[in-house]
C-alpha cells in the first residue's frame, strides 16, 4: 500500500487466525457507552515483542512488559484505559500483577503468559474490585468477530474520537498470513517516545529475535514519527504478538522481508490515524524531509518543524508562512546549509536557496483549507538522510480541551 | 533587587549619561499610533558587545552586527520593526548597510559606528523610501529624555501589549553608573536561542572582552531561560553599548563584578517581562529546577517542562495536573532518579518520592487563578545543578493571534 494512498476511513480487518478478542465497560470511564477494559487471546502460544516510552517516568504496566518481552509463551494482553496506573509507585506495581492475574484466571492461562496495557489519568490508583470485575465479563465475551475486535480497540481508546484498526495478509509459500494492528493515542503524542500505545497481532510463525528487531525497525520510522503535542507518554507501548497460527516452521528470507515491509506499513497507518486524530486538529501535517545528514538529522528538523506551535497554528489558519517553517529547521540543533534550504507546500515552490520566491498565496491557502492533509517538503542538502513525519495542527479547542481536562 | 520582587509594572528608567534616544513611526506599520524606527545614539564612542541567535537561518542584520562585534566605537543602533528582514538573501545584507548608512549620516557619524537591529514579519524586502524617511526623521527627535526613551522602546515592540525597559544604578568609587535595558518580545520566543532582542546601554567604561563576557554570562541565566512558544526566532540579538561617559578608567575587581550582577538583573527583568507579555498569556510559569547533575541538566528540564503544551494549558486551565510536570522532566533527555522527584505548585508539596501525595487540589486550583505567576518548584536529586526558567501559559488566544497572523 503506497503511503500516499492511505485512506482517511479505514476498513475494519480481520483477527489473524488464532487470536480472539472482546471489549467492555467496566466502570474505570464515567460514560457507560465508553468501553474500558480490553482483551487479547490466542489460542496457542506467541512469540511477544515490546517497544516501550523512553521516559524516565513511566507506568507500572511498562515496567512490567518491559521485565518480559521479547520472549515466548504468551497468549493474553489485557488493557484498561482510563486510567494509566503511572506515578503510582510500588502499589501500581502490585496491581498490575493482580491485572495480569485477573486476566490469565479469566481465559485459563498462566500469569506469565499475559501482558498488560493501560492509559489514562496519571496518577491515580486503579479501582481494583471494578477493574477486576470487567476482565471477568470481557473474557465471557471473547470472539474471533469483526465486531469484538472493535469493541476491543475501543476499550484502549481516551480521548480519541475513532479506534484505530488496520490489516493485510500475504503469501508465504503455500500460508497466508495476516497482520492486524490496533492503536489508541490522541494527546501526549510526543516524537521522542519509544513508540505509541499500540498492539500487532499475526498469526505468523516468528523466532523471536525477529519479532523485536522488525518491530523496533518498524516503530522507529511510523510511531517514532508522529507527533500531536510533543509530550512523550509514560505509558508508550507497542506489543506484537505472533501466535504461528498459519503454521509451518518461523518465517525467514524473503518471507521474513516481506512481513517487515508489512509491518511497518501497518505501524505507518496507525500512526498516522494518531496524527490524524489528534486532540482538536483540523489538519495532518506530512512533512517530508529530504538531503540531510543522516535520517536522524532529518527525524529531528522534522521533529523541530512537526512541534513548532507558530507552524502548527500557521496550518489551522490556512496560511503558507513559510518563514515559520524554514525558521523552525533552522532551531532544530542540526547542521545543514540554509542557503540550499528549498520548500514546497502542498507541491507549490515557497523557498529557495534562503531566498523567498514569488508565488500565489491565496491559491496555496485554499488548498490547505480544502485538504485534510498538508504537505510540507524540506530539502536540506544533498545527503542521505531522509524521513516522513506526521504532526497534527494545534487549535483553540486543543486548548479547550487540555484546559478543562481533569482535576 | 531580589528575583521575587520583580515588579509586574516597571518605573521608566533615566538614559545613561551620554545616551539619546528617539522613536517614530514611519509607515512599516500600518497602524499610525505604533513606532516602528528607533535610534539609540550615544555622544561619544561606546564598546559594544552581542549575542545572536544559534538559528541556522539568521537575518541580515544578525550576520551585519555579528560581524562588528564585540568592539570599540560604536555609536548608534538603528532599530526597526515590522519587517525581520530576515530570509531576504544578499538583498537583505544590502538594505542592512542602506540602514547603517543612514542612521550614520543622520547624526553625523560613520557608518562603522552603526549597529542594526529589524524584527517583524519574515522574508519580505525592507521598504527602503519609507525607512529611511523615518530614519532621518527619528535623527531629528533625539533627546534623553524618559519619553523619548519609551518612544523608542515602543519603536521595538511587534506583538508586544507594552514596552520592555528596566534601569538600575550603582556607585563604584566616586562615579555613579547607570544600566539602562529594553527588549521586546512576545512569540517565536524560544529557549534554544542566543537570546532575544535586546539593548542594554550603560555609561560605565568597559573593556571590550569584559562586556562581551558578562553580556553573555548575563544572556546564559536570563533570556536564554524563558520561553513562549519553543520557537527560536531568526533575529535574536542583544547588544550592549558601553560609553564610559561615567568617567574614570575601565571597571575592574569589585566593580566590575557589581557591574557584571546589575547586568544580569536587568536582563532577567527583561526577560520575565517577555514570558509576562507572551501572546495570550494569562500566567507566567517560573520553574525552578534544583539538584540536577548541572545546570545544562536542570535547563534542559525545566524547558521541556516549559515548552510542553498540556503543562501550558493545564496552567491556564488552573489544574494543578501534577502528572504533566513530572511526565514532561521524564522526557527531558536527562538523567535523573525518577523515585526521587519531588514537585510543588505554588508551595504546595504534590509529588515526592515517585508518588502522589494527597493535597487540597481545589485550593492549588485557586492560588494558580489567584496570582499572574506560577511557581513549579521540581527537586530531581542532590546534584548542583539549578536553574530559573521563565515560560508562558497556553491559551485559545494564542492560537487565535497565530493562526490569524499575516498574508
Amino acid at each position: 500500500m503506497p503511503i500516499a494512498e492511505t485512506p482517511l476511513q479505514l476498513p475494519v480487518p480481520d483477527l489473524p487466525a488464532g487470536f480472539r478478542a472482546a471489549g467492555i465497560h467496566a466502570g474505570l470511564k464515567r460514560n457507560p457507552t465508553r468501553e474500558d477494559v480490553a482483551l487479547f487471546v490466542s489460542d496457542r502460544p506467541a512469540t511477544a515483542a515490546g517497544v516501550y516510552t523512553t521516559n524516565l517516568v513511566y507506568a507500572a504496566p511498562v515496567a512490567y512488559d518491559r521485565e518480559r518481552t521479547p520472549g515466548e509463551g504468551f497468549r493474553v494482553i489485557v488493557v484498561n484505559s482510563g486510567n494509566a496506573n503511572a506515578c503510582t509507585g510500588p502499589r501500581g506495581l502490585a496491581d498490575a500483577e493482580a491485572m495480569a492475574a485477573a486476566a490469565a484466571h479469566s481465559v485459563g492461562a498462566a500469569a506469565s503468559e499475559v501482558l498488560v496495557l493501560s492509559t489514562g489519568i496519571i496518577g491515580e490508583f486503579l479501582p481494583m474490585p471494578t477493574l477486576l470485575a470487567g476482565i471477568g465479563q470481557a473474557a465471557e465475551l471473547l470472539s474471533d468477530d469483526q465486531r469484538s475486535l472493535v469493541l476491543a480497540a475501543r476499550g484502549m481508546m481516551t480521548t480519541d474520537t475513532r479506534p484505530k484498526l488496520c490489516g493485510s495478509t500475504f503469501i508465504a509459500g503455500d500460508r497466508s498470513i495476516s497482520i492486524t494492528g490496533v492503536a489508541k493515542g490522541a494527546a501526549m503524542v510526543g516524537p521522542r517516545m519509544a513508540t505509541m500505545l499500540g498492539i500487532v497481532l499475526t498469526d505468523a510463525p516468528l523466532a523471536v529475535d525477529d519479532g523485536q528487531r522488525l518491530l523496533r525497525q518498524a516503530c522507529e520510522e511510523t510511531f517514532n514519527c508522529v507527533s500531536v503535542d510533543g509530550h512523550t507518554s509514560t505509558n508508550d507501548t507497542v506489543l506484537l504478538l505472533a501466535n504461528a497460527a498459519a503454521g509451518g516452521s518461523c518465517l525467514e528470507g524473503h518471507d521474513l522481508d516481506e512481513f517487515g515491509r508489512l509491518l511497518t506499513e501497518t505501524c505507518r497507518t496507525l500512526a498516522r490515524e494518531i496524527a490524524d486524530d489528534g486532540e482538536g486538529a483540523t489538519h495532518v501535517i506530512r512533512i517530508d524531509v529530504t538531503g540531510a545528514a543522516s535520517r536522524d538529522a532529518a527525524r529531528q528538523i522534522a521533529r523541530t518543524v512537526a512541534d513548532s506551535p507558530l507552524v502548527k497554528t500557521a496550518i489551522s489558519g490556512a496560511d503558507p508562512n513559510w518563514g515559520r517553517i524554514v525558521s523552525a529547521a533552522g532551531y532544530a540543533g542540526v547542521s545543514f546549509a540554509a542557503d540550499q534550504l528549498t520548500l514546497h507546500v502542498n507541491g507549490t515552490l515557497l523557498f529557495t536557496a534562503g531566498a523567498p520566491v514569488a508565488f500565489d498565496a491565496v491559491a496555496v491557502s485554499q488548498s490547505i483549507r480544502d485538504n485534510r492533509e498538508t504537505e510540507i517538503r524540506l530539502e536540506v542538502g544533498d545527503g542521505p538522510g531522509t524521513i516522513r513525519f506526521y504532526s497534527s495542527d494545534l487549535t483553540a479547542e486543543y486548548v479547550h480541551l487540555n484546559a478543562d481536562y481533569h482535576t
